[in-house]
């Protein structure tokens, strides 16, 4: 048998603890598989102390990340601590500068420094290997990277964050607002310890931006993306989208355009009959377009010590077995930096405000949508409450500038309480 | 830049276009992913005269294909004739005996000779690749055998005839029955020449025993696939079964179990708010489950000239990188013939048959199932039409045997008209 594959791993949290039992357990088929026996060699962690459910006696203990993935006895070093700066960062550049390989699930460390980190693995002829930080188990990275390489990507959309489609999809089923299931996902520990990089998005637009990367042979833009959290959407706003037919989804899209590389990351309508509308609960599915495949449709768990460590794992054994593409997809130093696109492609909009119960204020609406070029595709006013009544409007196909000038016509007007809400209805 | 790689493409038929077209617009973008060159040097086919909407004027010609596959100018031959045995096999082999790697499509070739054309690559250290052989587009080789490679799978299921699941979604959407959906798949041109590999299901079961051979680390047994096709399923079942919310689709299920390897290809129910029970017209699913990942779901297009290009050429683009594990995803010496199961697991069924319409007659066919241990859960008779009535059934979880040694007393009773039609309701 050839020689084995030694890992050092860094971050024993539940994803790592979930990848030492596998290594531990199926040693056998791991090897059958690759053609070499893959062994752990060294850990490290905060705490040497704590219970991780596994037998940690046989590795070396390093209290220092940076030790660890100096070592020589380690072949690959697995990064699973997490955070785009401070350890995580200093060990993957530390193990690179030594030609070792990296596995990594730190999707901010990617989004941050993946163009840096490239270009440091392959000075050394080492590859950085990150399924785990894209959509959980799901093996979208090779699918894209090496799957679909015959393909010019047109168009990239996912629903990578299961927390934020949680609460979505329980406020339409429970029809309980967005505070009560943000305090339910808290309360089962589906928030993140800043919940911003949940709910606001940031945690997806760093995903979507490493996926663009490698779809359309730019450097990682995470900055380029635009990103609006789901703090805004209302219980109403999912009961309206669904009357019309639509689920309202955190949906990533990528798209390479005569504009520019569009990346955004923002609540948007989906046709609920569409598989992104019809995505229950903590799942991640993302949707791969090129042109000659026409839609790759994937989906599974985006997280959890199995499916991640299965991800984790899917990386271990392709460096195993000699698997080791150019880490974008092409070799970094040809990787361009793209133009961000400043508008979207035009789309219909989904549109919600509060209109003051006046004589002549719908039309005052209506004429600053029409002089702004938007034209109403549908339209509903609701009973009023109070001295202001809801108002939706469906937006025939609009240019973004368009719908910005008309939403800031809109702010200026008297007629409107509050800030409008306008939610891309996305074709999928 | 390092040397070219140069394939032999032997058929050029939609999907031999398809790979012509791409390698020569797209040059650029595949030597900026592969790192090197790819390029076609030889074309084989039938008719050289024909027009195929692609300048083929640069490339050498070849009548045979074994010819093609033989010349020293040739790295990787390309085989995408089709068929089992004669050019197909025989040009495959030639490839391999001289070491050159080979890329097919072919369902058939491997199912049927999968084993031993792998022990023939390994042995002079070619490989052989066929991601376009299953699920057309939809990259589930390369993601069965490398990204989940960290996993212990524990079944795989799959919707991979279109054309079967065209005609059942359609069956249902139209409200025509079987023969009138067939006729127009045929007017389309959705058949094969022998239209029994379609709906007789042998063409999904060609696909289902590659699948489980990477799954399972078993070798490539087509025949021990239990096949059963569409063709007698009714618009009856078809409506029944959407009326408690099932639809009927030609689902493959591979799964190890104590009892060996069991491999279904065959009509069964699914609850029509899954992921299967959604997949409507030709679309390609398959279900890929494992002791870590859990469920990944794939969907896509399973056929068609751009999709089934787009698998060759990520196989091409693998070959091209390097990217070369294990046939079967484990050396072709190591994969053991596993013991056929002879049953499959318990599940709930639903069976339909006529009923005469003669007192006492349904106490038969109920103290029948209780005496096999079948039991009961649904049961609906509706009107006479005739001196017969349809009755539907679906009975509680049972063992197979049982539920033979059930259909067998029903067929012993003379109170049944024609032979019973029994389904699984497979549990996804």
């Amino acid at each position: 048998m050839t020689k084995p594959l030694r890992l050092g791993i860094a971050g024993l949290g539940t994803v790592g603890a979930g990848v030492v039992k596998i290594v531990r357990q199926k040693s056998e088929l791991l090897a059958a598989r690759a053609g070499r026996p893959i062994e752990i060699v060294a850990v490290s962690a905060r705490s040497r102390d704590k219970d991780r459910g596994v037998n940690l006696s046989d590795y070396a203990w390093e209290d220092d990340p940076v030790a660890l993935a100096k070592r020589d006895d380690v072949d690959v070093f697995v990064e699973l601590m997490g955070g785009s700066e401070g350890s995580a960062k200093d060990a993957t550049e530390a193990a690179l500068a030594l030609g070792k390989d990296v596995v990594t699930a730190n999707k901010a460390l990617l989004a941050h420094h993946g163009q840096a980190l490239a270009l440091a693995a392959e000075d050394k002829g080492a590859v950085i290997r990150f399924e785990a930080a894209v959509a959980g188990g799901i093996p979208v990275i090779k699918t894209l990277l090496e799957g679909l390489a015959g393909n010019e990507m047109t168009r990239v959309m996912g629903v990578m964050n299961g927390t934020c489609n949680y609460i979505l999809t329980r406020m339409q089923a429970t029809g309980q607002g967005y505070n009560a299931l943000f305090e339910e996902a808290s309360a089962l520990g589906y928030l993140e310890a800043d919940p911003n990089l949940d709910v606001g998005g940031i945690d997806a637009g760093h995903k979507l931006a490493i996926l663009s990367s490698i779809a359309f042979g730019t450097q990682v833009n995470f900055d380029g993306v635009q990103l609006q959290g789901i703090g805004e959407i209302t219980l109403e706003d999912i009961n309206q989208a669904a009357d019309m037919g639509y689920r309202i989804k955190l949906l990533g899209v990528a798209r390479m355009t005569a504009r520019g590389l569009e990346q955004r990351m923002t609540p948007c309508l989906v046709p609920d009959t569409s598989p992104l509308g019809q995505l229950e609960g903590g799942t991640n599915m993302v949707v791969l377009e090129g042109d000659q495949v026409e839609q790759v449709v994937l989906r599974g768990p985006g997280a959890g010590e199995g499916p991640t460590a299965s991800a984790v794992m899917g990386d271990v054994m392709d460096i195993a077995r000699g698997i080791r593409p150019a880490i974008f997809g092409r070799p970094a130093h040809e990787l361009v930096a793209a133009t961000v696109a400043t508008s979207s492609a035009p789309a219909p909009y989904y549109l919600r405000f509060s209109l003051l119960d006046k004589p002549g204020a719908l039309a005052k609406v209506a004429t600053a949508l029409g002089n702004a070029g938007v034209s109403i595709d549908r339209m509903r006013q609701y009973g009023h409450a109070d001295t202001s009544a809801p108002v939706l409007i469906v937006t025939h196909k609009s240019a973004h500038a368009d719908l910005q000038a008309a939403l800031a016509a809109m702010d200026a007007l008297d007629v409107i309480v509050g800030k409008p809400v306008a939610l891309r209805i996305e074709d999928v």
